[in-house]
């Protein structure tokens, strides 16, 4: 196997791809990234845990001769980091002393392969059955609720995200057992026939917003048509595809908690805050927060905010701000840390808090649609 | 005591003499911060740790009453950081209760207080008798030697940095066994009228370097005149004042090795190379070091510099380079990271490589001074 990359090219891939490696080297090969030729004359970069996958291709500036291989994905990198930005880079592979030659200006590198053919298969789900979703929508969906997740347990369901597929809707959520975040948009899916339902683990769709997101900013600054983000469901296993990646996971198994129950059908008390200031607000009453418990409490009075919070032999805080609210004094405390949270992936200027008293579940939406709210359980305090 | 300040003042002001503060809480007193009001209307912030002492002056919007009280480092910081940057901070403490409370617009902070008189005194001890030394000329022999100390044992001579004074020269040096970096200038220091030697913990002058690093670049930019840097010796401390901060250090007790020896006076083998490429090389070559002895090997012949490495069962590395060299062909070893630490503080375009031989110390200089050096130990390799 023989070819010749541009080394900027080739660092990005190695550089995303090598997500997927294992961290801890159980099997040698996980470490590694597998390197294939295309018939089209690119190069195909895959690394796989075993749980989670990214393949993305590279174009070549020239694919002497054809092949597959493998190298330790740490080494590459490393070597293709120091290489000088914008030049050339020839890989030339002895597959019989098992050795692949790296050369780049002055530079050469001899570095250790393993055989392609005891890298794990990393199946292409999505050739028959696939679903279409707006990338962007998709990345909104993720950011606003996969911070809810329990982080914990990697294979509790509650370290998962539920997502809920229809032809005419995108559903996602996530929660902890303290706080909840839901997302529900009506979006034009493409090619969905049924309704479709996973718990996705939360590392596999935050790794997902890193390769993802970067893409979807360029897209805008580009003035291009949104991307699709085609998705494939089989045999316990989620797949993603972009234009720039192809990322699998496998799914969690289980039953997701019916968190519908728990979002209140009607709310009677309702106050709107300006997020920024509510966040800044908080951030300075939580500096007095027991660092065990968290705890700020939130007076609400007519058209004005209170965050309160102490530590016995330490100190206290308070904060008051302006508010739109007309209702009854009321005080509720909160994990200041999960308010701050919901407050940080709402996308609007102001925000709109609703609830039915200091003990009942509290919503933080934006002022102005309903497709969003992060549910936070309040604490109760003597 | 009560007083008005600047928030970003006091915001810096408190960021620089936290650094003093001691890392693990013995004496709680020693994780809080002195502030005191002076007769010039200012407020002096004081931290120690008993080892090392950072002091510096705020000025005020106002001191309505005087007063020394002490206050949580961490806390006062955290309270700071979150307060709107401009605005106005009122402190009042109120010694009865043992709180001060900290308003700042809509905020408020009621914070613990420990008494003034427990907070161990910090010794001016540059009021009698003091050396000056040029600011600039003090920051770059630290960071050309500072780096060459050991890092294993604070209270080994070996983990400081060797200074010595005298009316018309600043020496610093430091070594931990295997290299050895040492500067020696003709300054113009002020009052020093006898010789003055001593042995300077490495962490102390690291955060001089921290808070004075900043002063003289700004000095710099406002095309200023360099300042000077007040230094006084008394009862085994030294202290360190520039027009911002004022540092005390414990000094190191014991006999430092005699360095001077090792220093060869004469070397047969001389190679000139561009630095930046050398040090590109070397990160090159250095991918396929072991990672244990991190051993690069260094062969010059006529016109060129040949670097490589191997890690068995890893890979080789191989990177090639111009040098001014005409001597017979030569192989050293030498731990790589020893050399790259030289060659980045190495102020020169071009640097001067010399020995005697693939055994003898190694001097890397800038090819057109000789007042730095930085000696290297070659490595025996099979």
């Amino acid at each position: 196997m023989k070819f010749t990359v541009n080394r900027d090219r080739v660092h990005h891939a190695v550089m995303s791809v090598q997500r997927a490696t294992a961290a801890r080297v159980i099997q040698p090969i996980l470490s590694n990234i597998l390197i294939q030729s295309t018939p089209e004359g690119t190069l195909k970069l895959s690394a796989t845990d075993l749980d989670f996958a990214i393949e993305t291709q590279v174009p070549t500036t020239g694919i002497e001769q054809d092949g597959r291989i493998t190298l330790s994905a740490k080494k590459l990198s490393e070597i293709i980091s120091k290489l000088p930005g914008g030049s050339d880079v020839t890989f030339t592979i002895d597959e019989a002393v098992q050795t692949a030659k790296i050369e780049c200006g002055s530079a050469s590198f001899d570095i250790r392969t393993l055989p392609a053919d005891e890298f794990p298969l990393i199946q292409q789900i999505d050739t028959e059955n696939y679903l279409e979703v707006d990338h962007i929508a998709m990345v909104r969906a993720i950011t606003q609720t996969v911070f809810a997740a329990a982080g914990y347990d990697a294979n509790n369901v509650l370290g998962g995200v539920y997502f809920h597929l229809t032809a005419s809707s995108l559903e996602m959520a996530a929660t902890d057992g303290s706080r909840l975040a839901r997302r529900l948009d009506t979006v034009a899916t493409g090619n969905v026939s049924e309704e479709v339902t996973a718990i996705i683990p939360a590392k596999a769709l935050q790794e997902f917003l890193k390769l993802g997101g970067a893409s979807v900013e360029k897209s805008e600054n580009e003035d291009a048509k949104p991307d699709t983000v085609r998705i494939a469901i089989k045999d316990g296993q989620i797949s993603f595809r972009t234009p720039a990646v192809y990322m699998m996971s496998r799914l969690l198994d289980g039953q997701y908690p019916k968190f519908q129950q728990l979002i209140p059908a009607e709310n009677k008390i309702v106050a709107y805050a300006n997020r920024q200031a509510l966040i800044s607000s908080l951030e300075r009453a939580a500096v007095m927060a027991n660092e065990r418990t968290n705890v700020v409490k939130m007076s609400l009075d007519k058209g004005v905010m209170s965050l309160a919070a102490n530590t016995p032999d330490v100190g206290d805080s308070k904060d008051t701000m302006e508010v739109l609210y007309e209702g009854e004094p009321l005080s509720i405390a909160f994990n200041y840390k999960y308010v701050l949270d919901a407050l940080r992936v709402i996308e609007s200027d102001d925000v709109r808090m609703e609830t039915n008293g200091a003990l009942a579940p509290t919503l933080f939406k934006a002022n102005d649609e309903n497709e969003y709210l992060s549910l936070v359980m309040p604490v109760q305090v003597k």
